[in-house]
């Protein structure tokens, strides 16, 4: 295909609203284009890197025994009920009704509709364990859209079911997808992809992980141990401490603090460490706008991922505290405080003695508190955040790092969840009723796309991996009005989409500059230049957009040179994902 | 793969609402599954049915230089506000709002989304003509779901946008894609699809086309001349009458006509022929209940298409006349209505005389009607139904036939109906702005896959075409039990796997019966038998679907001669495909 044919706006200047390298890079070389809030467009260009990860999904899927099967975008709200999530989740499930005044759902995930497809099919133990996937568009109403391709309400996802009669099969299956998933990403040219235990947030189920590509440019928080290998995602690590108090435990008393309502200005002011303190953060139920108080230890931060699972329920941080709270804001302490109010006490606090705590009176803090002594029925629950250095939950070595990252993968093991709530059953050897375990598995592709541009890529554009590059080789003749270059680009291309090459053909009129900036916009891995300089030594240039590769090579042999190089190129690629399991 | 693992309910008993065979037939083998109403999910079987009319496709639209892109599902009103759209479409439109409370749309075709998307690029000339399409899922609000996949609400639909600077530049490439359809419906196994005039309705422009499988079981009326080969949808399709009137023409004059409020009555008690008569249909204007009254001759049914055309507003079919509509139901006539009330004059009433119609009054009729005498400045339009036996609008024969057909794609010049309304503009060699001409041209891929069944099946199943065929060979292990059976069906298994060839594989202890009835609903354009009487002689049997064939192979030849097979039944299949232009 021509460059002047290819229908893709490309320009200099990085978008005003982009916040990461890849929505420039692909917002510049015309790889897409907003269509409202989160809603994008996909130029040719991305819609052919689209189509190439599709292409390698559906090979490992289908490898692992998954049969492909297409679910509807919208569904009736009664499935959704049926499983309880058309009330259990927010509003990011985008709700609406027909003409009918029937209630429908526009599909964020197709647990019900897998359950629905097949379960007046799997009747019998002998037809488990089976795998069904689809690729198909998905809507979630985020509130918060960014980076692209990265966090949008609109994508395609590659989403399976696998249902079980065990959980040893449960886990058997969720093995091979594991396996399969570090070849997707193997083989999409993100071979530093890495798994991290997540929580099961609304999917429901035990044990999930998330596959991440560790970037700054990811808004997941990954917690690691490079001592034991153990991965998390911040959202389900544990918060382990080890005791900091020293000394002998004092007695209880007030002291005057005027004015004094941050950890900070505390410290400063007793001439303390952070984690000589017992921090609140006040947080609200959505619903009734109950008040939530929570103790931590003040060098930690809530995790409200965790809080939230303890809780059982929405919450957010208070805003404002009304008089009827009966909390003193910035003196907030665990000691006579209303019975009434809801208190969670983070396990940081656990053991700890001599802490610093707000005084529930204005200007006034209490030292000296001891949990153990002055709350013995407090009951502890792990709410805080993992820290840099902190202790790793699986060796024990305050080895804990911290990195950031986007999750390109998530696998779940759901359990019976879906299958309870919905009825669905098989007969098992003995003749009796049971629900099969599941499990789902899911890939956005798009935003797998815009991460291979945040791994790869320099200032010029996105470095497409061979295997998901939009064109292998761009073919680019310089001065296309001189006959004999005109000849010869002609004529390879011809030879290279003889051999089913796919050639993107810059023939333009165009400068060299504006012929390589759109190149390395466009990011073909291997470019081959026609020009008149090169056409005086009967050669063609060929250079690698990664720039790892420059070359003249006589112009007879350019077309098998390229066929070599691409297969080598695409070889060495498949020979970084792991063996099939 | 192999039966028993095969995600797919089959059945004997055809479920209740089935309205055509074809559904009745991917019910019953395990096809797909009602969601909700119009909403379906495809199980393997129907979803590589898809895959494969995709794949085809692809092919064809690439091959006239079609690029494919991917618009959103769901898109801000916006958009649909700049074309007028979001106002003039009904409820067959979904909107919603998002958690934001912006007003949304679910896509239905995506004219809109494509200007969005090239008309900040294609700002000369040079650039154009090209053609964007994509293969997406689309959402219509249908009133009437009917006949399984034939009409849904949900359905995955390959949509292609053109664009021009001249029109004989769009028909240029209206004339490729008339080709590239002609050879996907062949390739499909099609090959008897017509090519219809149609009425543009919502999409806007001038000329477009319809393709047709004619079929009993259409919801379409085809307009057909044998005689010219003039075709036409029903809704298109022009009435031309010659005049029925004999005799001299009388006067005027009213007759008691006592509770004859029908035409079949009146032509009974007056010993006359419909054509005789002018018949009054009353309708009303959806948003403001107007009424309008249509006149044509007797023998002739309004074409509310033509009639919605002629008037450009929405209207239904009257269904109580109240008093202050001053309208006689029964007896209604043209003369002496209230001069307030809008009338239609059919062009069937144009040089006719002596006919009865309503005189206005209770139980009464006029004679001697002669509209170019009573009724000298009445204008007439062309609002009724073209019928069997009528004039041919291309040859004039009285030659027309009427038969039933399923719509399987459409063409339409749209013109610059979207371009002018969204201001896209190019510039042009002499320097000046003009709005670029458009092309619009979809294919519904799953209507498409049921109409393929509905063509091509027996009693027993579908009989899919080589092309689309879910899998191309069944291999039958019957009496799989029997070590040499198992030996023999397991090896030819892996055999034809090996050459490539895409097996389903029944290996189930099951009798003859239900194997090869299940066979006949999956429908494998082969089918191979490995039995313990067949392997006596050292032989397999190889049957086709469609009971063409039945022969006894030696095992040892089975693999070639089955792969010899495929490849004939593909080529003769391309064969049938027009070249491309």
């Amino acid at each position: 295909m021509k460059v002047a044919q290819l229908v893709s706006k490309r320009f200099k200047e990085t978008p005003a609203d982009c916040q990461i390298i890849s929505q420039a890079l692909m917002m510049r070389g015309g790889y897409m284009k907003p269509v409202g809030t989160g809603i994008y467009s996909l130029f040719p260009a991305a819609q052919r890197i689209m189509r190439k990860i599709e292409a390698i999904i559906r090979e490992e899927m289908d490898a692992i025994d998954g049969q492909e099967v297409l679910f509807p975008v919208t569904m009736p709200a009664a499935l959704w009920r049926e499983s309880g999530r058309y009330d259990a989740i927010g509003s990011e499930l985008l709700r609406f009704t027909d003409r009918s005044g029937n209630d429908m759902v526009l599909g964020m995930t197709h647990e019900e509709a897998s359950v629905q497809l097949v379960r007046d099919w799997a009747e019998s133990y002998a037809q488990y364990p089976f795998m069904i996937y689809q690729i198909q568009t998905k809507f979630r109403d985020e509130p918060r859209t960014r980076g692209g391709l990265i966090r949008v309400r609109e994508f395609t996802m590659k989403d399976a079911y696998s249902f079980h009669t065990s959980q040893e099969d449960l886990e058997h299956t969720y093995q091979r997808c594991f396996r399969a998933y570090e070849r997707i990403f193997a083989r999409v040219g993100l071979p530093q992809v890495i798994a991290v235990a997540s929580d099961s947030g609304m999917m429901g189920g035990s044990a999930s992980h998330e596959f991440m590509l560790p970037t700054e440019a990811g808004e997941d928080t990954l917690v690691l141990c490079p001592d034991c290998g153990y991965r998390a995602n911040m959202e389900a690590a544990p918060c382990i401490t080890s005791s900091a108090s020293k000394g002998d435990p004092s007695p209880l008393q007030s002291v005057h603090t005027p004015g004094i309502k941050t950890i900070e200005a505390l410290c400063e002011f007793l001439n303390i460490q952070p984690i000589q303190t017992c921090k609140a953060v006040v947080y609200q139920v959505n619903e009734t706008d109950e008040y939530i108080v929570v103790f931590l230890r003040g060098d930690l931060e809530v995790n409200e991922t965790k809080l939230r699972n303890h809780l059982g329920c929405e919450i957010h941080p208070a805003l404002d505290l009304d008089e009827s709270s009966g909390l003193t804001a910035g003196f907030i302490g665990p000691l006579g405080l209303p019975r009434q109010l809801r208190m969670v006490f983070d396990q940081s606090l656990q053991g700890e003695y001599n802490l610093v705590c707000g005084g529930n009176q204005p200007d006034t803090h209490t030292t000296g508190f001891n949990p153990s002594r002055d709350l013995p029925a407090a009951q502890y629950a792990d709410v805080a955040k993992a820290c840099e250095g902190g202790l790793c939950p699986c060796c024990g070595h305050p080895s804990l790092t911290l990195t950031r990252g986007i999750e390109v993968g998530n696998i779940f093991q759901l359990g019976d969840k879906y299958t309870k709530s919905m009825d669905m059953r098989y007969t098992d050897p003995e003749g009796r009723q049971r629900f099969p375990l599941m499990g789902c598995y899911g890939i956005g592709i798009g935003r797998l796309a815009a991460s291979i541009c945040e791994a790869s890529h320099d200032e010029y554009g996105p470095i497409w991996p061979i295997s998901v590059a939009p064109w292998p080789v761009e073919l680019c003749a310089l001065r296309s009005d001189h006959p004999e270059v005109r000849e010869a680009a002609d004529g390879l291309y011809r030879d290279l989409t003889s051999r089913g090459i796919d050639v993107l053909y810059d023939d333009r009129q165009v400068s060299a500059g504006v012929m390589f900036s759109d190149a390395d916009l466009l990011a073909a891995p291997l470019r081959v230049i026609i020009s008149p300089k090169g056409l005086k030594n009967g050669s063609a240039e060929l250079t690698s957009r990664d720039k790892q590769l420059k070359a003249y090579l006589p112009l007879q042999d350019a077309a098998d040179r390229i066929q070599d190089l691409l297969r080598q190129a695409m070889d060495s690629l498949e020979a970084q994902a792991p063996a099939r399991i």
